[in-house]
């Protein structure tokens, strides 16, 4: 398996109910109780409805971000799962959201989100300062 | 060419600088810039910086969305250009944040969004009320 730093799942879901979809109270609440199931922290959200209809909005968690577009005339709402780190499950967000718009058809795709790998094998042209080495360092302590 | 509601461009940004990638000011910035170079409008920007480093930050147009996270560790930024709309070129914001990042090496992806073949194919359960058709109705005029 390669070494990467963040999972995204690209969502379509096909058939929803479009009343929800074009509410952008429920898309939001749906959003974010989304991003509490899978474990992330909400950081902020912000969610907007368009005329005539339509709801976009985006969960910023502190392990990336979650995005939702609707299409209610269409029941489409396309919907992406972008998680950091080995504590969230990006398909628990998908399942929950599933469920709540009513999806009858979904497409997902993983993609894979910076190859640590391949990081690695690039030279170096500067690297942050460390504070938390640096205190270490001044107080005689190691850092791991 | 499939029948498509949105464009979304995936991109790894390799050996970026790591200043840049640190300050939310310059992100901000250059991701409102972006948004702007590829005739999108913008909805509303939202960033945030992480401590020790890093920041991540979504810019909500009526196209969709641009969103960004940024490992200055590792000089690595992954970046989504999500547009629908024949009149926005995400390539453009692409172009705009290669520069402005300094990215030595960058992968992109184009992935579909929403495709309306399948859309149209499935059996309509509930089709929301048009308002301006109704009022066009009601006034005896026309509706294209």
């Amino acid at each position: 398996m390669t070494d990467i730093l963040g999972r995204h799942l690209l969502v379509e879901f096909y058939g929803c109910l479009p009343e929800t979809l074009d509410s952008v109270t429920s898309i939001e609440s749906h959003m974010n109780a989304a991003a509490l199931a899978c474990g992330a922290t909400i950081v902020q959200s912000t969610f907007h409805r368009f005329e005539p209809w339509g709801v976009s909005g985006v969960v910023v968690i502190a392990e990336s971000h979650l995005a939702i577009h609707t299409w209610p005339e269409y029941g489409y709402a396309s919907v992406d799962l972008y998680t950091c780190g080995a504590h969230i499950e990006p398909l628990v967000a998908y399942e929950h959201l599933r469920l709540m718009l009513g999806a009858r058809q979904t497409e997902v795709q993983q993609i894979q989100r910076g190859n640590l790998g391949y990081i690695r094998s690039l030279p170096l042209i500067h690297t942050p300062q460390n504070p938390d080495l640096d205190t270490a360092i001044l107080k005689g302590g190691t850092f791991a």
